[in-house]
């Protein structure tokens, strides 16, 4: 019975919770909250659609499988809210135990490749992981300017702390940093739903 | 201000939509119904993890790009139901004509490109559209099973249905066709969620 499909059949059935990790970010309609798998969903057709931008070439089904996987470790750590400066406290101690739960439950050696590809995200250290995280960062800003900023507004948000969550965002795509810089973040400070506390108007 | 990219984020920002798109499947916990890009985000992951069971040797990054972009016609086209026979009279005409309108939108390279990866799936010929198709059948199957056979129940589902809806399942993989009868078919018949029309008990 605890054969190697079965294992990765319970593995694909338990990451279904996935959907029902809810996010701070607002889809479109500005109306509900999205989740961690369509988040997922959205940027991995984004990677293959906007690898053209990463600073540097990349091997897009390594950027698509970081990106599809990244998140997996919320099914048992739960989403960390961006600007939750206590939960960040213990977000990795969270999220490494929730890894070493959740893969352990596949075969060894499609542990091993899941694993890595949540730690080549958390490292950053490759061109693939740079324009993963570039991406992580740029989808969430197109969806507060489509939603009009209300999580930004509801949440009193400051443009300094937009910025310090950036701080990163260029090392993978400067161009699309620049982008979401100019058309997601530049519109939503000038409509007041983001508040410039830098005397820099997002500059 | 029509630029390339500024093309390439309105597509990502329309995409969006396909989260509002509700599925027929229940998710393991019963209560709430899927959509359609959390269904593709759960199949994308089981391409990596399963594409070993392909009953040929597959181009992985094709088969997750497939799967990744195979619903995006329903954000104009809607779900059809499979088991709506009079929506499934027109379902081919409705996402031509979605398909035609959606990847307008992007620039000529890319249309082509995602234009093709939907052509691919819709025409069942090469070997990453037969097993992006059993993985397309096998996913649901899989979450009928998790929510104890509800939508079935639910719809008064017959076996010959779902047969019928899986006749091609295993030109794309033998084995999760297989796993699927015996593991989530099967266990819903004897629990009298599915009713057998066939006399055969599955077999």
């Amino acid at each position: 019975m605890d054969s190697r499909l079965d294992r990765i059949i319970e593995f694909c059935r338990v990451i279904d919770r996935e959907k029902f990790v809810t996010r701070r970010t607002y889809l479109t309609d500005g109306e509900r909250l999205e989740n961690d798998a369509e988040h997922a969903w959205h940027m991995a057709v984004m990677a293959i659609l906007l690898s053209e931008y990463s600073n540097e070439e990349v091997d897009v089904l390594k950027v698509v499988s970081i990106l599809l996987v990244h998140d997996l470790v919320e099914v048992y750590a739960g989403d960390t809210f961006a600007y939750d400066e206590e939960g960040k406290k213990t977000q990795r101690q969270r999220e490494l135990d929730a890894a070493d739960k959740l893969f352990a439950q596949l075969p060894e050696d499609l542990c091993v490749r899941m694993r890595s590809l949540w730690d080549e995200f958390e490292q950053w250290e490759t061109k693939e992981a740079r324009f993963a995280h570039s991406l992580d960062n740029f989808q969430p800003l197109m969806l507060q300017h489509a939603s009009h900023g209300r999580a930004w507004k509801e949440g009193g948000r400051k443009l300094s702390e937009v910025l310090k969550r950036n701080e990163k965002s260029a090392l993978g795509s400067k161009e699309l940093w620049e982008y979401a810089r100019e058309h997601f973040i530049e519109p939503e400070l000038l409509a007041g739903n983001l508040t410039d506390d830098t005397g820099e108007a997002g500059r």
